[in-house]
Protein backbone atom coordinates (compact mmCIF):
# COMPACT_ATOMS: atom_id res chain seq x y z
CA UNK A 1 0.00 0.00 0.00
CA UNK A 2 1.50 3.16 -1.03
CA UNK A 3 0.80 6.39 1.08
CA UNK A 4 2.25 9.86 1.08
CA UNK A 5 3.32 12.21 4.15
CA UNK A 6 4.51 15.33 4.89
CA UNK A 7 8.22 15.42 5.75
CA UNK A 8 9.43 16.29 9.42
CA UNK A 9 12.00 17.60 10.77
CA UNK A 10 13.21 14.04 11.71
CA UNK A 11 13.28 12.95 7.79
CA UNK A 12 16.29 15.48 7.18
CA UNK A 13 18.67 12.52 6.95
CA UNK A 14 16.19 10.52 5.03
CA UNK A 15 15.71 13.62 2.52
CA UNK A 16 19.64 14.05 2.16
CA UNK A 17 20.01 10.20 1.26
CA UNK A 18 16.82 10.43 -1.34
CA UNK A 19 18.25 14.08 -2.45
CA UNK A 20 21.63 12.01 -3.64
CA UNK A 21 19.75 9.14 -5.22
CA UNK A 22 18.03 11.44 -7.55
CA UNK A 23 21.35 13.72 -8.28
CA UNK A 24 23.46 10.43 -9.04
CA UNK A 25 19.62 9.86 -11.35
CA UNK A 26 20.25 13.38 -12.90
CA UNK A 27 23.81 13.35 -13.66
CA UNK A 28 24.42 16.27 -11.31
CA UNK A 29 26.20 17.02 -8.11
CA UNK A 30 24.10 17.42 -4.58
CA UNK A 31 25.98 20.06 -2.78
CA UNK A 32 23.46 20.34 0.76
CA UNK A 33 23.44 18.31 3.90
CA UNK A 34 21.34 17.07 6.69
CA UNK A 35 21.96 20.17 9.06
CA UNK A 36 20.83 22.53 6.00
CA UNK A 37 18.07 20.45 5.17
CA UNK A 38 16.92 20.69 8.40
CA UNK A 39 17.35 24.58 9.04
CA UNK A 40 16.11 24.98 5.76
CA UNK A 41 12.92 22.94 5.56
CA UNK A 42 11.91 22.72 9.29
CA UNK A 43 12.82 26.08 11.66
CA UNK A 44 10.71 28.97 11.52
CA UNK A 45 10.09 29.98 7.78
CA UNK A 46 10.60 26.83 5.70
CA UNK A 47 11.65 26.80 2.35
CA UNK A 48 10.57 24.26 0.61
CA UNK A 49 7.69 21.59 1.03
CA UNK A 50 8.80 17.90 1.76
CA UNK A 51 6.67 14.79 0.71
CA UNK A 52 8.01 11.35 1.64
CA UNK A 53 6.12 7.88 -0.14
CA UNK A 54 5.86 4.70 1.80
CA UNK A 55 5.65 1.52 0.37
CA UNK A 56 4.28 -0.07 3.73
CA UNK A 57 7.10 0.48 5.70
CA UNK A 58 9.36 0.77 2.90
CA UNK A 59 10.72 4.26 1.34
CA UNK A 60 9.49 4.49 -2.20
CA UNK A 61 10.59 8.34 -3.22
CA UNK A 62 10.54 12.19 -2.34
CA UNK A 63 9.13 15.18 -3.77
CA UNK A 64 10.33 18.80 -2.71
CA UNK A 65 8.40 21.95 -3.76
CA UNK A 66 8.78 25.70 -3.48
CA UNK A 67 6.80 28.54 -3.17
CA UNK A 68 7.04 30.51 -6.64
CA UNK A 69 5.03 33.82 -7.64
CA UNK A 70 4.08 34.94 -11.06
CA UNK A 71 3.37 38.67 -11.09
CA UNK A 72 1.05 37.89 -13.92
CA UNK A 73 -0.76 35.17 -11.51
CA UNK A 74 -0.22 35.22 -8.31
CA UNK A 75 1.21 32.86 -5.86
CA UNK A 76 2.39 29.04 -7.20
CA UNK A 77 4.07 26.20 -6.35
CA UNK A 78 7.62 25.02 -8.36
CA UNK A 79 8.39 21.33 -8.27
CA UNK A 80 12.04 21.09 -7.87
CA UNK A 81 12.27 17.35 -7.24
CA UNK A 82 10.18 14.32 -7.85
CA UNK A 83 12.23 11.02 -7.31
CA UNK A 84 11.10 7.23 -6.98
CA UNK A 85 14.00 4.51 -6.09
CA UNK A 86 14.33 2.03 -8.79
CA UNK A 87 12.45 -1.11 -7.27
CA UNK A 88 9.09 1.12 -6.60
CA UNK A 89 8.46 2.13 -10.06
CA UNK A 90 5.80 1.19 -12.00
CA UNK A 91 3.48 0.62 -9.20
CA UNK A 92 1.98 4.45 -8.84
CA UNK A 93 4.37 6.22 -6.37
CA UNK A 94 5.21 8.99 -8.60
CA UNK A 95 1.26 9.69 -9.11
CA UNK A 96 1.11 9.24 -5.61
CA UNK A 97 3.59 12.24 -4.91
CA UNK A 98 2.05 14.33 -7.48
CA UNK A 99 -1.50 14.06 -6.39
CA UNK A 100 -0.35 15.87 -2.88
CA UNK A 101 1.84 17.94 -4.33
CA UNK A 102 -1.28 19.56 -6.43
CA UNK A 103 -3.91 19.05 -3.39
CA UNK A 104 -1.17 21.15 -1.56
CA UNK A 105 -0.69 23.85 -4.79
CA UNK A 106 -4.90 24.19 -4.45
CA UNK A 107 -5.09 24.43 -0.51
CA UNK A 108 -2.94 27.16 -0.88
CA UNK A 109 -4.65 28.80 -4.16
CA UNK A 110 -1.80 28.51 -6.62
CA UNK A 111 -2.30 29.16 -9.86
CA UNK A 112 -0.26 26.30 -11.18
CA UNK A 113 2.96 24.04 -10.52
CA UNK A 114 5.68 24.97 -12.70
CA UNK A 115 8.67 22.37 -12.85
CA UNK A 116 12.07 21.61 -15.53
CA UNK A 117 11.97 18.62 -16.58
CA UNK A 118 15.87 17.64 -18.17
CA UNK A 119 15.35 16.63 -21.98
CA UNK A 120 16.93 13.68 -22.39
CA UNK A 121 14.74 12.41 -19.62
CA UNK A 122 11.48 10.93 -21.64
CA UNK A 123 9.95 9.04 -18.99
CA UNK A 124 9.52 12.05 -17.20
CA UNK A 125 8.76 13.89 -19.75
CA UNK A 126 6.01 11.77 -20.76
CA UNK A 127 4.76 11.12 -16.82
CA UNK A 128 4.03 15.21 -16.46
CA UNK A 129 2.22 15.31 -20.02
CA UNK A 130 -0.21 12.41 -18.83
CA UNK A 131 -0.65 14.22 -15.58
CA UNK A 132 -2.02 17.37 -17.93
CA UNK A 133 1.22 19.48 -17.87
CA UNK A 134 2.23 21.39 -20.93
CA UNK A 135 5.62 22.09 -22.34
CA UNK A 136 6.42 25.72 -22.15
CA UNK A 137 8.83 25.40 -24.82
CA UNK A 138 9.24 29.33 -25.35
CA UNK A 139 10.99 29.14 -22.16
CA UNK A 140 14.68 29.00 -21.68
CA UNK A 141 16.13 28.49 -18.00
CA UNK A 142 19.07 30.62 -17.50
CA UNK A 143 21.53 30.74 -14.35
CA UNK A 144 23.81 33.51 -13.07
CA UNK A 145 26.30 31.76 -10.61
CA UNK A 146 28.56 33.37 -8.17
CA UNK A 147 31.37 34.20 -9.79
CA UNK A 148 28.85 36.40 -11.91
CA UNK A 149 26.42 37.38 -9.29
CA UNK A 150 29.95 38.95 -7.68
CA UNK A 151 30.71 41.04 -11.12
CA UNK A 152 27.17 42.25 -11.44
CA UNK A 153 26.51 43.41 -7.88
CA UNK A 154 29.50 45.40 -8.22
CA UNK A 155 29.02 47.25 -11.13
CA UNK A 156 26.48 49.78 -9.61
CA UNK A 157 26.26 49.37 -6.42
CA UNK A 158 26.78 52.28 -5.00
CA UNK A 159 23.98 53.17 -6.98
CA UNK A 160 21.74 51.43 -4.13
CA UNK A 161 19.11 54.26 -2.53
CA UNK A 162 17.39 51.80 -0.17
CA UNK B 1 21.05 59.63 -12.88
CA UNK B 2 19.75 56.21 -12.56
CA UNK B 3 18.93 54.51 -9.29
CA UNK B 4 17.03 51.25 -8.11
CA UNK B 5 15.36 51.11 -4.81
CA UNK B 6 13.37 48.43 -2.84
CA UNK B 7 9.56 48.82 -3.63
CA UNK B 8 7.50 49.82 -0.84
CA UNK B 9 3.54 49.17 -0.21
CA UNK B 10 2.82 52.84 -1.56
CA UNK B 11 4.21 51.07 -5.00
CA UNK B 12 1.65 48.68 -5.58
CA UNK B 13 -0.26 50.20 -7.85
CA UNK B 14 2.93 51.71 -9.89
CA UNK B 15 3.92 47.70 -9.84
CA UNK B 16 0.36 46.80 -11.77
CA UNK B 17 1.14 49.16 -14.38
CA UNK B 18 4.58 48.35 -14.41
CA UNK B 19 3.92 44.56 -14.74
CA UNK B 20 0.98 45.47 -17.31
CA UNK B 21 3.14 47.16 -19.84
CA UNK B 22 5.51 43.76 -19.41
CA UNK B 23 2.81 41.95 -20.13
CA UNK B 24 2.13 43.74 -23.18
CA UNK B 25 5.65 43.01 -24.09
CA UNK B 26 6.27 39.57 -23.76
CA UNK B 27 2.40 39.02 -24.86
CA UNK B 28 1.35 37.55 -22.31
CA UNK B 29 -2.11 38.26 -20.36
CA UNK B 30 -1.86 39.46 -16.80
CA UNK B 31 -4.07 38.42 -14.06
CA UNK B 32 -3.29 40.29 -11.06
CA UNK B 33 -4.65 43.52 -8.95
CA UNK B 34 -2.93 45.93 -7.15
CA UNK B 35 -4.77 44.54 -4.18
CA UNK B 36 -3.13 41.15 -4.24
CA UNK B 37 0.38 42.76 -5.24
CA UNK B 38 -0.03 44.90 -2.24
CA UNK B 39 -1.08 41.59 0.12
CA UNK B 40 1.69 39.40 -1.38
CA UNK B 41 4.73 41.68 -1.59
CA UNK B 42 4.09 43.73 1.30
CA UNK B 43 2.01 41.66 3.97
CA UNK B 44 3.73 40.12 6.97
CA UNK B 45 5.18 36.92 4.92
CA UNK B 46 6.35 38.55 1.31
CA UNK B 47 6.23 36.38 -1.35
CA UNK B 48 8.51 38.62 -3.72
CA UNK B 49 11.53 40.97 -3.62
CA UNK B 50 10.11 44.43 -5.80
CA UNK B 51 13.10 46.94 -7.23
CA UNK B 52 12.31 50.17 -9.17
CA UNK B 53 14.25 51.43 -11.16
CA UNK B 54 14.31 55.64 -11.49
CA UNK B 55 15.92 58.22 -13.94
CA UNK B 56 15.92 61.17 -11.78
CA UNK B 57 11.99 61.57 -10.58
CA UNK B 58 10.56 59.02 -13.42
CA UNK B 59 10.07 55.69 -13.29
CA UNK B 60 12.34 53.80 -15.69
CA UNK B 61 11.66 49.84 -14.72
CA UNK B 62 11.15 47.42 -12.19
CA UNK B 63 12.51 43.90 -10.95
CA UNK B 64 10.61 41.17 -8.98
CA UNK B 65 12.23 38.18 -7.94
CA UNK B 66 11.23 35.16 -5.19
CA UNK B 67 12.89 33.01 -3.18
CA UNK B 68 13.58 29.87 -4.97
CA UNK B 69 14.89 26.53 -3.65
CA UNK B 70 17.71 24.12 -4.90
CA UNK B 71 17.66 20.71 -3.33
CA UNK B 72 21.27 20.22 -4.87
CA UNK B 73 22.41 23.74 -3.98
CA UNK B 74 20.54 24.98 -1.10
CA UNK B 75 18.80 29.33 -1.33
CA UNK B 76 18.32 30.65 -4.64
CA UNK B 77 16.50 33.63 -6.02
CA UNK B 78 14.29 33.30 -9.00
CA UNK B 79 14.18 36.53 -11.30
CA UNK B 80 10.74 36.39 -12.30
CA UNK B 81 11.00 40.03 -14.36
CA UNK B 82 13.48 42.26 -15.37
CA UNK B 83 11.77 45.32 -17.26
CA UNK B 84 12.34 48.78 -18.88
CA UNK B 85 10.79 50.79 -20.06
CA UNK B 86 11.33 51.58 -24.05
CA UNK B 87 12.09 55.37 -23.87
CA UNK B 88 14.73 54.57 -20.55
CA UNK B 89 16.37 51.75 -22.59
CA UNK B 90 20.52 51.94 -23.11
CA UNK B 91 20.82 54.04 -20.57
CA UNK B 92 21.77 51.26 -17.97
CA UNK B 93 18.66 50.97 -16.20
CA UNK B 94 18.57 47.01 -16.61
CA UNK B 95 21.88 46.91 -15.72
CA UNK B 96 21.13 48.71 -12.42
CA UNK B 97 18.58 46.59 -11.66
CA UNK B 98 20.29 43.45 -12.11
CA UNK B 99 22.68 44.67 -10.43
CA UNK B 100 20.36 45.02 -7.27
CA UNK B 101 19.04 42.13 -7.78
CA UNK B 102 22.04 40.38 -7.40
CA UNK B 103 23.44 42.25 -4.27
CA UNK B 104 20.31 40.77 -3.14
CA UNK B 105 21.18 37.34 -4.13
CA UNK B 106 24.46 37.68 -1.61
CA UNK B 107 22.93 39.38 0.99
CA UNK B 108 20.67 36.10 1.25
CA UNK B 109 23.93 34.19 0.51
CA UNK B 110 22.10 32.66 -2.40
CA UNK B 111 24.04 29.98 -4.57
CA UNK B 112 23.13 31.79 -7.97
CA UNK B 113 19.98 33.48 -9.91
CA UNK B 114 17.63 31.38 -11.51
CA UNK B 115 15.46 33.32 -14.36
CA UNK B 116 13.60 32.19 -17.81
CA UNK B 117 14.01 34.25 -20.73
CA UNK B 118 11.38 33.93 -23.83
CA UNK B 119 13.30 32.48 -26.55
CA UNK B 120 12.40 35.40 -29.41
CA UNK B 121 13.93 37.88 -27.13
CA UNK B 122 17.24 37.60 -28.67
CA UNK B 123 18.25 41.67 -26.95
CA UNK B 124 17.19 40.08 -23.16
CA UNK B 125 18.84 36.64 -23.90
CA UNK B 126 21.90 38.55 -24.87
CA UNK B 127 21.63 41.07 -21.83
CA UNK B 128 21.56 38.31 -19.82
CA UNK B 129 24.72 36.57 -21.25
CA UNK B 130 26.78 39.50 -21.11
CA UNK B 131 26.07 39.74 -17.05
CA UNK B 132 27.79 35.97 -17.35
CA UNK B 133 24.14 33.71 -17.18
CA UNK B 134 24.40 30.20 -18.54
CA UNK B 135 21.60 28.84 -20.93
CA UNK B 136 20.67 25.22 -18.76
CA UNK B 137 19.80 23.92 -22.77
CA UNK B 138 18.88 20.58 -21.23
CA UNK B 139 15.82 21.92 -18.85
CA UNK B 140 12.66 22.38 -20.59
CA UNK B 141 10.01 24.22 -18.30
CA UNK B 142 6.46 22.55 -17.91
CA UNK B 143 3.16 24.15 -15.66
CA UNK B 144 0.17 21.83 -14.50
CA UNK B 145 -2.78 24.60 -14.95
CA UNK B 146 -6.02 24.30 -12.52
CA UNK B 147 -8.13 21.69 -14.52
CA UNK B 148 -4.84 19.60 -14.35
CA UNK B 149 -4.28 20.39 -10.34
CA UNK B 150 -7.93 19.04 -9.77
CA UNK B 151 -8.10 15.72 -11.83
CA UNK B 152 -4.54 15.16 -10.74
CA UNK B 153 -5.44 16.15 -6.84
CA UNK B 154 -8.51 13.68 -7.33
CA UNK B 155 -6.19 10.57 -8.32
CA UNK B 156 -5.26 9.76 -5.23
CA UNK B 157 -6.22 12.09 -2.38
CA UNK B 158 -7.13 9.20 0.03
CA UNK B 159 -3.94 8.15 0.56
CA UNK B 160 -2.65 11.12 2.23
CA UNK B 161 -1.62 9.64 5.67
CA UNK B 162 -0.66 13.55 7.34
Amino acid sequence: MIHVRHAESADAGLLLQLIREMGNQERMPVFTSEERLLKDGFGPEPKFHGFIAQDGMLVAGYALAFDCYSSFQGSGLFLEDLFVRGEFRGKGVGKALLSHVTSKAIDLGCFGIMLNVLDWNEPALRFFERAGASVLSERKTLCLMPESLEDTARFNFASLTT
